[in-house]
């Protein structure tokens, strides 16, 4: 890639970057076109669903916020071991769970918050050890707080791997996260200017994977770094409608395993 | 605005949100090609700078982090009374704190999570009631957890409103955080690809910021649409090596208030 192409496209990048929201532009967004409202929510996949559990007090949760600041970490190394469909739940509903809905169909009010309260997330799991799921691809009803099955997942390990770009050490995670965006769902209040806040949004989610993750000791790790196409695969995304946006595996850690977590960063050795 | 247009605006908002690290497309980072590393914060702008306190046991939070999930709300009212100085530290502590240096100089790492441990955003503050703090602008400092302040502000009230485009409600929170970029800092590492990760870490910053006023019983709403102009005017940012990117006042509020947080939602009740 010549300069001049990478000096366009860092302008482009910059340029999105930016609140460009500021002039009168003359857009008109759908919504105040009046025109009709995208669902809030997916529809269910499958027939049937398995509600989840929501007895969070059960968790016992140790410490306060501020103990949970100086605790969190990125953690790529897991033990393997399973975490409890309680946990799974308070993963789900801490990083995208429906608190209430507001006007008559209006808006879903969730535990994160979003731009309009547009919410334009979907969330699939690939499931590798959680204790009473069978291993296998899932998909998020929020609305309802369950989970449906989507289908077993042939050659788990390396499919994961793929959808990763070769991230491998994700396989050892108990579950892997992955948030899917449905444009329009944004796109109908915002128009053009959707992306820039949803990706924002999209942050938000993610920290709040992490902060719930912590909170009952599970290492995640944020990952940008994806296979489009084979994340979207994974779940029959169609790439224009709804696809992949961002990544987290979530597992159980153990502190004598911090050695290993520090090989990711050998090449520093190398390099100072 | 026509049709054609939106449509392709749309289209390429789309393909921000995506991942398209996916092929080999030839491109070679500044960090690959060896080029010297850009400073992992800016700079004092002044001589001086206050210390923040540190002591957060004092903070006093209640409850655990599911009871800290089901209170977060966006908060838009604020009594317009002060909040302590630690409760400051604390806010600037759990969005962008630095907790140790990985490598000679290699990255900061901070109480947030950042692709590549980047970092690639400033904190600067509007303050208007902070208990020992002087009105005005401020600038973070996380290498030392410090402040340094700039300017006192004209007409604060008139120029917060103008900054956040006629929302003037936030002139009544107790401080305003600006969150700029510096582009380079995360170009550096990812060139092309740097713009799509870094507004997934501005979210993360957002909900940790949501979070740790939540934790002190204290309300904030993260705004998108703010006038790029003004706010980069208020900080002397330059608009291309540094800019604002995300803004949240945060303040006190009262139960009382409730109705009013209603109001602001007014428009539904015309609607269905």
């Amino acid at each position: 890639m010549d300069q001049t192409e990478i000096a366009r496209r860092i302008a482009l990048g910059r340029n999105f970057t930016k609140c460009a929201m500021d002039g009168d532009d003359g857009f008109v967004s759908d919504q105040q076109q009046r025109l009709p409202q995208p669902p809030l929510v997916k529809a269910a996949m499958r027939e049937r669903a398995l509600r989840l559990p929501h007895d969070f007090d059960n968790l016992a949760l140790a410490g306060d916020y501020a103990r949970l600041v100086g605790a969190r970490r990125t953690r790529r190394v897991y033990t393997g071991e399973a975490i409890s469909l309680l946990q799974l739940s308070f993963l789900l509903w801490a990083s995208q769970g429906v608190e209430s809905v507001r006007g008559k169909s209006y808006a879903t009010l969730r535990t994160v918050p979003s731009g309009g309260a547009r919410h334009a997330f979907e969330t699939y799991l690939v499931v590798n050890s959680v204790e009473g799921l069978a291993p296998g691809a899932y998909h998020y009803l929020p609305m309802t707080h369950a989970l449906e099955f989507l289908n077993p997942v042939d050659n788990r390990e390396e499919t994961v791997s793929e959808m990763l770009m070769g991230q491998s050490w994700a396989a050892k995670a108990s579950v892997v996260f992955i948030f899917s965006f449905v444009p329009y769902r944004a796109e109908w209040r915002y128009g053009i200017y959707a992306h820039r806040v949803v990706m924002i949004d999209l942050g938000h989610v993610g920290q709040a994977l992490y902060m719930a993750a912590e909170a009952m000791e599970l290492g995640t790790c944020g990952i940008g770094a994806f296979s489009q196409a084979a994340c979207d695969r994974a779940f029959s995304l169609d790439g224009q409608e709804e696809y992949a946006v961002y990544a987290q595996p979530v597992g159980r850690y153990a502190d004598a395993d911090a050695p290993k977590e520090l090989e990711f960063y050998a090449f520093l050795k190398e390099r100072e």
